[in-house]
């Protein structure tokens, strides 16, 4: 298997969910993606998990929306690092998918990223951050990114009306 | 098994849960209580709810703080009908919890009531309605609550400073 | 009467609450729908409960949105469970029906729903599985739409970029 | 009956309902207090309000908490004026019985004052200044109790470390 | 001057207000209609709440957005009932504007409706109805609305898919 | 008049208030202190300001909770700069102070510090960062509270269990 | 350098800042514009600010949004006074942004004003007065400015349906 | 130095804190602890980032409250991954420490844990997580850990009034 696992509640959550497969194409780590629902197909929680586990899988990326489930269910069933993005739901802005995936209890922890797509970039770059404490291609890659992300702010910094 | 099977996702949650209890007593109700985790057992969840099938369990209460994935991950385990019970988290004053329970998306639902204690009692309230529509000494029972609760208000309605 | 009475405080609540008709009907429950305001027609809340509990229907759905007083009410003068579906506010996004509806104090109950399209379906869902702890057409049928939505979600659970 | 007509869900909520009538007693106006509940009591609500009009009360003071439907029901059932105050919640502070007050929908009025016990009193000295638009007594008296009230803040306006 | 003034913090709230003007219109009570802004006409407030009860104004509307001070400043500058509408904001839907206008300290008071168009017609409804607590004709008229309202739920409450 | 002049709705928000004051006392800014209320004494907003102006007071700091006009209400009156502080109400935490405070319209400006304490204290300190701007005795004694600050953080900076 | 430094955390913000720059623009006040991001370019900020403040700059306007750290960490780095503006952010409306600009530890600070475009347009008018403290050609168009939104409001405050 | 750097804003985060470093000890894994301000020690950030680099840091464990700026602002100056605890905030109860720290924008991740007690010793759980990625032994001690955890459940799973 991949590196880098991403799961989401639904095919739905994908256009936010690629940002993260986006980035960790752009930080060179391999990933794969799929549909596992926490509430529609709760048998496979477990079994992606070992799957995961026993593919070599180095970190879970878990996108959800509203009453999102996903993210802690599948650390419940893992000693994998498990990173979630709230996706905005159509009726509270995603501050239900928020809080459903950061407030979890001790013992069980999921590393929760912003709502949206930035979340999911962000989780896609943490996954590689983590990946990179192990590997120097990543780790560079990584370096290289921030700095193109600083040229980039510096290039254009004046403003005039 | 009992009629009503109450699940909480930490001892620490009996002192609210047992208001659930307490009330399905007073209705003349049978119920059994005990901890299931969704994070902590989160392997127990569908073997739980095949348990409670085949026991001939009518309703599932589950109450749990925070990001409460308790009620919608049993939810997904059986075809009984679940009541969810937001037990008041220390941090967010239970309004984690109650987006946790409530925001669940189609096709898995979950019956949720009030934040905290009011909640717990309720949600034995509203099992005890459902056993009710097919058992005509608890729908009585339950009259007579609402009439005893009516006339209590009645008996001390004047107030004065 | 039929099993399940939908009510709503508006006519333009119904597109969100069909979605719990449609429910019924791929359950094989059979429903009847009728707009009942809580502030427009508030004679009606107990004469409506009476009719239904006469009727024989064995589960209220009720749909509102803002200050939603509508669900609490019928559960005032009903021990038929009542559902509430909090419909979505032009202001607030639905989280005033949402309080509004489900923090009910000890005594009376309503099962609330998520808010929107989401919880009108499961609103439906629920009020079968309640129709199915003692018919098991109904519940077979519920396990069925699981089962499809299981599948539905495992067919397409592979994701490319 | 008295001129205002002071309501509240339960006795619990008299602490904070007081202030409103201590308010009247201060301004020259008579009330009188009583709990209905719009959820234990809910056939009290049109009988109430029924004697209300024919005892020529003027003005409907109601507080509730939580899922607070009375002040709104209330209005349902009168044409008198009706101010609702949000009693605080244990566990949402309030802004659930605020919102439940408040978010009315068009064509049932309450006039909502704020959450506990200013709230309270201010509902007393809204009913007082409805009366006093054809009572020129309690029109002195409140402008009497605003000049009151400006001394003692200019009385005592010097503040030192 | 009218019995009803109406006032709002600019003219871009007349679209909103403009439903408490049309209510009054419905209930046949005559009012006036002008902008005063709190913030940049704050010396119009006191002379603006002079001329007011000087010219046998009963009731005042309010409304505004954001940090909405205009119906707490008028209330502190007369004894003549004010009732607040809460205009939708921008960024935080109002939500700004209901707490601005609803949490006044003991001591001055503000009868806060509902956020936006819903709430600028139930401002003028109130207002209506305190003046039908001395005019019969108005109470009549507010009487027959509640009874059309009724009647135009009634005939078209039945709901088909 | 003092440099910098502190106002306050109650003279029980002084236990807040008073680290504006002890804050500008550090950096040798003087200081007036006195309770103006918006809702109590509108009539003193204008005259308060006015005599602000004239006694080259050079900064505003203005603290109030709940529905706090007070702030913004003095901008209106003045062309010197406000800040304002949300003190923290009972119900609410805050959360009305502040939103009430800082979501002021184009044209009238409010700098706004957090709640409480903290805010109160910065308000101070932000007096004296423009005081700063044109005195550099002040603009020093800023740079060493910084620096002891600073000093202070890396002087007990390790940490065991 | 100019007397304002208005800086921002991306370009994407131009479009609610240069409010800013315009009401500076009608005061009379010179400003200068750039991009500065807390979290791309960390390394610029304390630069930035020695620059600002051997440059004369005289007041540094920050806007941000989501996390919004800009602000704080610039009047970390400086004695200047910092105004904060909340940039709308995406999912949560901008109440992330401006909890992450406005709730300032005690000992360094950040004047904070509204979310969004009035917010910038405040935030030139609110350093335009601190330059005005001291600069009586400013404050005299600050008087002009008031003075003709006055007039603005004064000359169509009638409003007719 | 230690595989984890546990870093927060003030000493008196360390109370909250100090579950980070009570797991990891639990977990076999070493760590250090310090207190860097974003506020009060700006210019320790970069440097503090530099020294974990070179000293063979894994994770960032960082912690603060209110405008919590140090876990994003760490995140700006390092490659390594970075864990964010929400300390509870006494005004806001740790909402406002919760937006800071998760809503990053794209391109700086942070990975945010629950407010409080709960948050604090995930974050050390999820850097055992990440050491257990590529440390077998690290690995099999979290898989006992949550042995353990699942034994104390079952061990008291039944409940009695």
């Amino acid at each position: 298997m991949a590196s880098v696992l991403i799961l989401m509640g639904s095919q739905s959550d994908w256009p936010v969910m690629r940002h993260a497969a986006t980035m960790l194409d752009d930080l060179g780590v391999d990933w794969e993606a799929r549909v596992v629902s926490a509430h529609r197909t709760p048998d496979l929680l477990q079994s992606t998990m070992q799957e995961a586990e026993q593919g070599n899988v180095r970190v879970i990326i878990a996108g959800a929306g509203g009453a999102a489930h996903l993210p802690g269910m599948l650390a419940a069933f893992t000693h994998l690092p498990v990173f979630g993005v709230p996706v905005q739901s159509r009726t509270l802005k995603g501050i239900d998918s928020l809080l459903s995936i950061v407030q979890m209890p001790k013992g069980v922890a999921v590393g929760t990223l912003a709502i949206g797509d930035a979340g999911a970039a962000n989780a896609g770059l943490l996954a590689a951050q983590v990946i990179g404490t192990h590997d120097s291609d990543v780790a560079g890659r990584i370096k290289s990114f921030r700095a193109a992300q600083r040229d980039k702010v510096m290039q254009n910094s004046k403003l005039e009306l």
